[in-house]
């Protein structure tokens, strides 16, 4: 890092890269003060900020200590002091502590230099745009939204009915987090509310609806090596168990018929390494339809028996998969107990909270409170999930936080609220750590902040509508993996044929094959029966689904010596198992451009198909390699665009000529 | 007005109200810069602001001085000063000039003492809300929008396919002019884009996107003295003339056949007193449909002979009213004419501006230029349409005028928008004046701004859908009439049976009953055949709806002396003849509640049915008189609700019991 005192101002820079301008007449930093209005709707929220007052910090004083430098900034000069930069660190790793002397200021506000061309990445799991440059992204955890394009009808319907449409920056995984092509990242080290703004062309602004602690620098040669760089700084997963990767995960939630259900599958070819049943707890009949019930622990009369049939499928070689979240309804014996025992989050005056999840109410659990955390490890997680014998399970929602509920810790939750994710992460992490599982036991989520990347062994992209739509369709899982990915979040995975189906949008069976064909070229396969099974078409209600699913979880299964090579990668060196093709083709800037195909490794370049009606996939092929076409064995030059053929069952992969794993991908065309 | 400095700022009354409070830790006044993107589709904008400093003027500094004080404003004490306030005025009218010492300031917030229960109005012609409290206003004249309901499917579509959904606040007449319940007005003298934000509770914002030139404060003893002030301050209309008091305008855009249609109107006993051809300058097809040729001539292949049929009309009493806007379609003569000589505003290059209106291109008539105003006063106005024997036009568009044009003045287009339709309205208004013709032609607009009051004698409310809807129907042409009423403009009217059908959304006969009888009840009835008129019921399709047209043309007309007289009031004192119940109740608390009915004068309380499928209406009459049910003869105790019946044919209208027009609103009954 180095400061220059400067025409009246300062530039900041790391290692050479100019990162903040300060000038009287072009300050690069605003403080102020805001009232924000944020109103919830099942997880889904309207915000809306009225600033009061943006002052800039125009007189900034530079001075010069031992460890770097202070920057004292105030609105002119003879004016109070209002906020202290104190800049340290190296060529590789900086550090912008932030203190304000302004007790009253809650909104902060920092332009960065930005440069022509610059491409931007990050934002935590974004779903609809990789490259985050000229647009705005307000980061704050929340559902993502049904449809998320305000053109379409079930944005509109989700809209109208639920205020649940969202839009293209609603995620349910936001981190204030950002890399540059520039070969910098950024990381804002904060729960609050925050907006990464890129579309200012001359500067990008970050906005802090608190005092960020302090802003982050990392500077390194590659972007490969800031991959890496992320992932040191905000966690490793621990390595995917070999068994995730032998098959695929089937999820079925007929109560005990789907023990029968899953023998179909396997009678026709599928190779199936886990059932995931997220009905184990049982289900509630409401007016939406059939709901899980939220209590967790097994359910003996929809799953007589289940220690036993566990056991069984184990020895064949399957996991048994569940379900659990941070929520407790208030109508089942776990919410007794947490609130005898004080474990619930309360009202401003003191009563149990309880958030409205259509037709049942629910606690929330305090994870403020360590005792709380502890009981829900041990006595939730460790006894009645683990020790039943579950090997995974789906640890669903941590976005929904209310804002106005008190906590324990005395934390305002408009502060927890983005931090909720990791917590909730971590009581899973721990649960499995004190049983000595790491590593084996699996969970996923869809919810995450930063830190998110040292809990959750395995993300999920959520609940996409059981379309292709551009927003909220199939592709919309690539881009979550690749954003996600670059922040240090080495393994990803969906729901294959999608989840929400709302409106009269139901699944087809081309949506189904051209998820599972893709899914097949990810680190986990695992379906879903999405949230209305009865409307929508189920892999096993249809032969020619079926058979194509099979084939493709055989597919996956040959990966596996290649996907372990990329667990191995992502442990030594944090990088996540799929890649945007400018990871290992920096050199090409077209590389740069490409958001709907990926690299799996170095090695196999997945381009799936993503839109209805089609056989054609057009894709990029980088330069520096020829690539061999998958299906057909053909040879393509790189640095030029392809036009493919990719009927159901070939999506557009292809590997470098010049792989080491050349056998087994020539392998995967006669399965 | 009165300036009290106080704990370090100060307080400023007029006649004992509270207006301004400002304290260095509460301050009034914010000063600041902004960097707004607006984006125009087809008279819909899409703006957002970037507000890049906001900074408090903290440090007041209150000078008496001969006339009043001066406030000399700075962010803090020793700090530049960046703003004086010039404080005068008396305690019915006082004036707050705007001097701003900071050339790159261009955003201004005041904040205005705000009182628990207060009730606002104005904002110009507002369709949605009478009373503004609690709500956001940005004013600036553009399309209303189609629906303008986000929860609407109409609205929907509208904003999918054209931008056009609007929202409640869009309006072709915004005003920054407000009523406040506390008797007082507030106008702020600028034409710049402005907000106002009544959401605080403990003040009112206003938001100014360039120094003001001045606020101006009128207080009076009640609230129909505030009307006249504003009246007096903007402008009176002309009296309306006896021929619009005769019966309805028929609005016919079928060429020749126009006249023939005429007669079976007046063969069922419609009571005509106009027939307007908005055609009558000829018709071009586009794959929209059938679009007017915007070339202000008479057409006479689609009208031959006009001249004499309009004389031939003339003769049995009937006026004939034609079309105008402020653009000329590159096709025709006009054109060439006003490119040649300079009239057109041009690109920042120098090059004839074009506005695509949808398959024809127009210019756009610069009304800077002294010499193509009077141009477009004489030739077109006062030759192509005066002297053919027009009586009257609806004078179209004025929201439209382009952000990004040059115009000959030199003024910034974006501050010239808002005023143009006032300078539309003075071309029309000056073309009927240098003929003599003032108070008997008769044109309407629909949009509007500061001052349209001087220059246009009839508002027409835009154009609603065909429907009943909340925000685009039926019932938005009462809070239009309210709203711009209480501003000073005293004659409003509307397109009987609304105007826009799309999306499949179509005409009923029973919104065509229900807004002809409301249009009975205002001072001018006029019909539309939409914009698709052959998809849509007309008047004269429907015997029953022809048979209850043309009796509510005949209680129109027999209220003619009664509007004569309340035209009387309207230049006398500047009252609208549409008044909301509190103007003449003021005691009661209920009547400020009203906004879907209104008093005609202060005799009659006009509630019409605005929903579908219902023969009831609920009302409130206003205590301190009894009140005369119009078709019953029932009479009912003032100062309670009453639920009437209400079929078709009979709206809710009731008159004083004590009214000297009793004999004349008792015949009309009978007819």
């Amino acid at each position: 890092m180095l400061v220059h005192a400067r025409d009246g101002g300062f530039d900041l820079f790391i290692d050479g890269r100019a990162i903040l301008r300060h000038r009287p007449d072009a300050p690069c930093l605003f403080l102020g003060r805001g009232v924000e209005r944020m109103e919830m709707y099942r997880g889904n929220f309207d915000i809306e900020d009225y600033v009061v007052e943006r002052v800039p910090l125009a007189h900034a004083v530079v001075t010069a200590s031992e460890d770097g430098w202070r920057i004292d900034c105030a609105a002119a000069p003879g004016s109070p002091i209002r906020l202290t930069l104190i800049v340290s660190g190296d060529g590789a790793n900086g550090t912008i502590a932030i203190q304000s002397h302004d007790p009253g200021a809650n909104r902060f506000w920092l332009r960065l230099v930005a440069e022509a061309g610059e491409h931007l990445w990050g934002g935590g799991e974004q779903m609809s745009y990789l490259d985050l440059a000229g647009r705005r992204f307000p980061l704050w955890t929340s559902e993502p939204g049904v449809g998320r394009d305000k053109t379409t009808a079930v944005t509109f319907e989700a809209d109208r009915t639920g205020r649940a449409g969202g839009d293209y920056y609603n995620t349910n995984y936001p981190q204030p987090t950002y890399l540059s092509s520039r070969r910098y990242a950024l990381h804002v080290e904060t729960a609050a509310y925050s907006v990464f703004d890129f579309r200012h062309g001359a500067f990008h602004e970050i906005e802090v609806w608190a005092m960020p602690e302090r802003i982050e620098l990392f500077a390194r040669p590659t972007i490969a090596d800031l991959v890496t760089a992320m992932a040191d700084r905000f966690g490793r997963q621990p390595r995917l168990p070999d068994w995730a990767l032998e098959g695929a995960i089937i999820g079925l939630k007929a109560g005990e018929q789907s023990f029968q259900r899953l023998e179909r599958y396997i009678a026709a070819g599928v190779r199936v390494c886990g059932l995931w049943c997220e009905d184990w707890v049982g289900l509630r009949q409401t007016s939406f339809g059939k709901r899980l019930f939220w209590d967790w622990q097994a359910n003996d009369s929809r799953y007589p028996d289940l220690k036993r049939r566990i056991a069984d499928l184990a020895a064949r070689g399957i996991r048994f998969l569940g379900y659990v979240n941070p929520y407790l309804c208030n109508d089942g014996p776990l919410f007794a107990e947490a609130e005898t025992r004080g474990f619930l989050a309360t009202t401003a005056e003191g009563a149990t909270y309880l958030v409205d999840f259509g037709e049942f109410d629910c606690g929330v659990v305090d994870f403020t409170i360590p005792e709380a955390c502890r009981w829900f490890e041990d006595q939730i997680i460790g006894e009645n999930m683990i020790d039943l014998g579950l090997a995974g399970w789906m640890a669903d929602f941590g976005e929904y936080l209310p804002i106005d509920l008190e906590l324990k810790s005395g934390a305002d939750a408009k502060l927890m609220h983005n931090a909720w994710p990791v917590l909730w992460g971590a009581v899973n992490a721990r649960a499995i750590a004190k049983k000595g599982r790491t590593g084996d036991i699996v969970f996923f989520m869809r919810a995450g902040y930063s830190g998110i990347q040292a809990e959750c062994p395995l993300l999920w992209a959520g609940d996409q509508s059981v379309d292709f739509t551009r927003h909220d369709g199939l592709v919309t899982v690539i881009v979550g993996a690749l954003s996600s990915g670059l922040l240090g979040n080495a393994y990803h995975h969906s729901d294959i044929g999608g989840y929400t189906s709302l409106f009269g949008n139901r699944r087809t069976a081309e949506l189904l094959m051209r998820w599972a064909e893709m899914a097949a070229f990810t680190p986990v396969m695992r379906s879903h029966e999405g949230n209305r099974p009865d409307e929508n078409l189920q892999i096993d209600q249809d032969e020619a689904t079926l058979a194509h699913f099979a084939r493709m979880t055989r597919v996956h299964a040959a990966l596996k010596p290649y996907l372990q090579t990329l667990a191995g990668e992502a442990e030594t060196m944090g990088l996540p198992l799929q890649r945007p093709l400018f990871l290992h083709h920096e050199d090409d800037a077209r590389a740069f451009e490409i958001w709907d195909a990926y690299l799996l490794g170095r090695e196999l370049l997945v381009a799936p198909v993503w839109q209805a009606g089609t056989n054609e996939r057009g894709l990029y092929l980088p330069a520096g390699t020829d690539w061999i076409h998958l299906w057909t064995a053909e040879r393509h030059r790189g640095g030029q665009d392809v036009e493919m053929t990719a009927p159901l069952g070939q999506p557009a992969v292809f590997y470098r000529a010049d792989s080491s794993f050349g056998e087994v991908f020539k392998a995967l065309a006669a399965l």
